[in-house]
Formats: structure tokens, sequence, C-alpha cells
């Protein structure tokens, strides 16, 4: 039976690399074999393709800057996701196709319609069975990753502020034209009742 | 005025580069301001692109690479051809899009529509005013590439030889379903005889 595909999805320090390895954890205590993986990047290919990405040197056009994500993603997909999915496994992934059409799409250049089209052809039928959306407010995410990337420069500045917004704004249009697929949760409840809620929505929307 | 946008496509040894220089040293004389490039690069981001997918040690998947190329030209698109277009300058570009559709599409894993598709997200309308098809039979092709890259071994085996007749039937057949936009020329013969042909399609097909 193919298993699981399921998508953690929200801003800055939302605590999504955090709930997605404590949901890991929690399906490998129930005998699943899933596995916990992250975009961009997962599969050398992607990885080498994050680092381009991520090298502040290298000044890409946003089209440019779109279809190395999507490269990414199709490395991603076709080399780990799928197999996986095929041999039963579940994959949990931090961020995927809507973390780039709320950024590149919503909050960036492009536009959402382009951003989908580019990624279709990345993702082929491969979409998530179930997508996780933490939701904080722009302050709360902005003080999070704050702590975390242990700095105290001010990252988000009013322009980011309103890119953040933005963002937010996109992840609840998506999660509202496909309630099927997600499952929207307040983070900024603590790491444990965010955690429940979470492995409530896995237990009701996958018999 | 909007400059002209002229491509040279064909296969391995066809003399493309050699023509793109000559071709562009004519406009040159004749006072137009002429930019010879090529794909994949052109561009710092393209460039490096590029060099990821020139790193043999990095397994892409058939639509990561596809992605990569795509990535590649919209840098290249957006940052030189249409404001160099714009600006009244002339683009000499040695390859561009429907080598993408003849190698990867036609004669590589995806087929044709899928890379069209996911080329036109990088593209837009900037599509060639002129394309020039160089047509050399497979043999003549290995023969020169050979040459050129000054060594002996059998770059062209017989699995190849199938693969770049893939290559040349796809090059014929887009010239066929869209004759107003390529110039086949017979690249058999001379350097000068294939120049001269060269101008005569500019000067013909670009008043």
């Amino acid at each position: 039976m193919r298993g699981k595909f399921i998508t953690l999805e929200g801003g800055e320090g939302a605590g999504k690399s955090t709930q997605a390895g404590l949901l890991t954890s929690w399906l490998h205590d129930r005998g699943i074999d899933a596995i916990q993986t992250r975009e961009p990047g997962g599969t050398p290919g992607a990885d080498a393709v994050r680092a381009l990405l991520l090298d502040g040197n290298i000044p890409f056009t946003a089209t440019a800057e779109a279809h190395l994500f999507a490269a990414a993603r199709a490395d991603h997909v076709e080399s780990l996701i799928r197999p996986a999915l095929a041999a039963g496994k579940w994959i949990i992934c931090d961020r995927f196709i809507d973390s780039t059409l709320a950024y590149q799409g919503a909050a960036g250049k492009l536009g959402v319609d382009i951003v989908r089209t580019i990624n279709e052809t990345a993702i082929g039928d491969t979409m998530p069975d179930l997508t996780i959306l933490l939701r904080t407010n722009v302050d709360t995410g902005a003080r999070r990753a704050r702590v975390r990337d242990g700095d105290e420069t001010d990252r988000f500045s009013m322009r980011d502020a309103e890119f953040h917004t933005m963002v937010a704004r996109a992840f609840d249009s998506f999660a509202q034209e496909d309630p099927g697929r997600f499952a929207v949760i307040d983070a900024e409840q603590s790491i444990e009742a965010v955690a429940r809620a979470i492995r409530s929505a896995v237990e009701a929307q996958l018999p």
C-alpha cells in the first residue's frame, strides 16, 4: 500500500521542523516507517541546488529562482519521495509546494499562477495527502526565528513584516481553497499542545 | 526599435559557434550592435547553473535537469537577451529552446510537451525572430566534434548515433512546423558557403 505524504507549512519560527521531528518519532513508535525530510534539499542534487540558491553572490532573476526551486523539488520528488511512497513508507516534509506558492508566488514578484505552472511539471501527481498549516501571528514567528538563529539583529524590518503578512495570508487562502488537504493548527500554543493537535489531524484524516 | 533575436541550432559539430562568430562580425561591419552569446550560460547566474549541470558527480533526474536548463535560460533571457533587444541590440545565440526540445524532449526521457511547458515559463514572449538550423548528417557532426575536441575516443557509440539521429529528426520536424521562423541550411558545405547562406537568410527574413 502506498505510504502517506504529509507536509508541514507556515511562516518563519512556526515550529515546523520541531513538529516534523515529533510527528516522525510518534509514527515510528506506532511501527510506521516514516522519513523526515525538508525543502529545498533532501537529495544530493537538491542540496546542490539549495547551496546555489543560498550563495548570496549569484544574482538570479525571480523566474530563474523559481525554476531552481522546481529543479530541487523535481529531484526530491523523483529520487526520494515518490519511490518511498511507492514502497509504503510515509514522508514527513518540512515545506513543499505551498511555501513556494506563498513566498515566490503570492508575496514575491511572479504571482501564484506562473509559480504553480512551473511546479506542476516538477511534482506531477505527487501531491501531499495532508498538509499541516502551523499558524502564528507574524510577530511571534519573528521572535522565535530570532531566538532560534541566536542573534539580536532585526531580520524582520517593517518591509519584511509586510512580506511575511502576505505569506501568512497566502497560506490561509490555500487552506480555505483546499480544506480536504489542509489541517490548520494554532501554533501559538505550547509545543506539546501543537503536537497533540497534529497527531489528531493525522489520525482523523488518514484512516 | 527592438533588436532582432537570431538563434543557431543543430547537432554536435555542425559549426554553430563558428558561424555565430562570423555572423556577429558581419553584422558589426554593417553597423549593427550585435551580441554573441550561447546556452546554457551567458550570465553569471546561468553560468553557475551550467557548472552544476556539467559537474558529473551530481545525479539529477531528467525533470530536475530540465528545470535547471530552464533556470539558466530564464536568467539569460531576463538579464541579458530581453533588455538588449529592448535597447535595439541584436542577439546571436548559439543554441536556445529548440536544442532543449530536441535533446531533453524528443531524444531524452521527458518528451517534447512537458519540456515545452517548462520552458515557456522561462522564455515568456521572447522567442527568436529567426532560427538558423545547420543540417549535417550525424557522421559528419561526429567527425567534426572529434577533431574539435582533439581526441580520438569515439564519443559517438552506436547508441549515441541513435540518440543523435533522434535529435536531428526533431530539429527537422521543428523547422517543418514553423517555416516562418526557421532557415534550414546545408552545413555539409564549406564554412564560407554556409556563412553566405546564413547572411542571405538574415537579409531575406529580416527586412
